[in-house]
């Protein structure tokens, strides 16, 4: 292998525009930054906030509602800072996923309850809350999750994540609300879990 | 097989003193509840509350105190309704226990945070408080651990196990404060993890 070093030097040195300066980014890069800029550039279309991965949609932040009324119509909507995020038959086999909106502040936050199967049958549950917003307008809310039995409480306070990160990789990182099974038995009541959801400006 | 149903129908009547008589108990049970009342019987022998099971040693309520000061003399006493629980290098492989001491309101609580492998590499932490007293005055306290990162709390507030019962149960039934090793990264500072604990009577 002959590194071809006088073009790797060019390489190095020349400034690429942002592969979304079509959408606005004026932005330009080293070769080796480009990539990274890309990944969290305020230009790159949103995608989709449905968990799953099923609904391949991409556009603007203006377009997300707007998407989300005409194509996810069943997702539910409460309005007000402090509702109760209801997850019905948490014993459903396999992975499932909860959604439901919660509008306040003038913001529409997405709530998500993701179960996951791990190795030996053991579940995992994972609970978050995004912004319907750029990660900027994120750092101005903090949300807090509630469990809550017989003298029992488990509590997650955090600040939301954008859409434009979405969850998976907080859900990865156990960056979430995380309990197993044995906890959601604790605190479900004939297979429905009540979780607390509180948001809150900082 | 032939069934002695006499000899069945007897012991079903018949009603036999429990098996710890001889430290105070004067109860009489029918055989079929006998084993269910002598594992919860407040007459039973206390177990050494350090977890592990590595020592054997068993003795009444006052003793434990005093076997704690005199065999387990590496533990640290906080005192004080709130402190800070520091676990040291909660990197360390395989499975540890850390443990620590806080006396307050006249009593002493010992703080337990045991780590597991599991599967895969995977660590899970199990954080639980147990009070030096019995069931019934356990019911007086509650207790809250606190997880605080930057932009994120995680707090589990419950009633704290008496050294009767003993933590191992409740570890094994998630009804602690439970964590995975990535959540220990988000909250833990080079290696260490601080867990704040609460102590309140209800
Ligand atoms: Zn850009
Ligand atoms: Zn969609
Ligand atoms: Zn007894
Ligand atoms: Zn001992």
């Amino acid at each position: 292998n002959i590194r071809n070093l006088a073009m790797e030097k060019v390489a190095a040195t020349v400034m690429f525009p942002c592969k979304y300066a079509s959408n606005g980014c004026n932005t330009t890069h080293l070769h080796t930054d480009k990539l990274d800029h890309e990944e969290t550039c305020e230009f790159r279309p949103y995608c989709c906030p449905c968990p799953g991965a099923s609904c391949k949609w991409q556009g603007s932040l203006e377009q997300v509602m707007p998407h989300l009324m005409s194509t996810h119509k069943s997702i539910t909507t409460l309005q007000g800072e402090d509702i109760v995020f209801l997850a019905t038959d948490i014993n459903l086999p396999g992975a499932v996923d909860w959604v439901m909106m919660q509008s306040c502040f003038g913001h529409n936050f997405m709530l998500v309850l993701e179960k996951q199967e791990k190795m030996e049958g053991q579940q995992m549950f994972y609970a978050i809350v995004q912004l319907i917003g750029t990660r900027k307008q994120a750092e101005n809310f903090a949300y807090r999750l509630e469990l809550n039995g017989h003298r029992r409480r488990l509590t997650w306070e955090a600040t939301p994540r954008s859409i434009h990160d979405g969850v998976q990789s907080a859900i990865m990182a156990s960056d979430c609300l995380v309990f197993d099974t044995n906890i959601a038995q604790l605190f479900a009541d004939h297979g429905n879990l009540g979780i607390n959801v509180t948001i809150s400006t900082c």
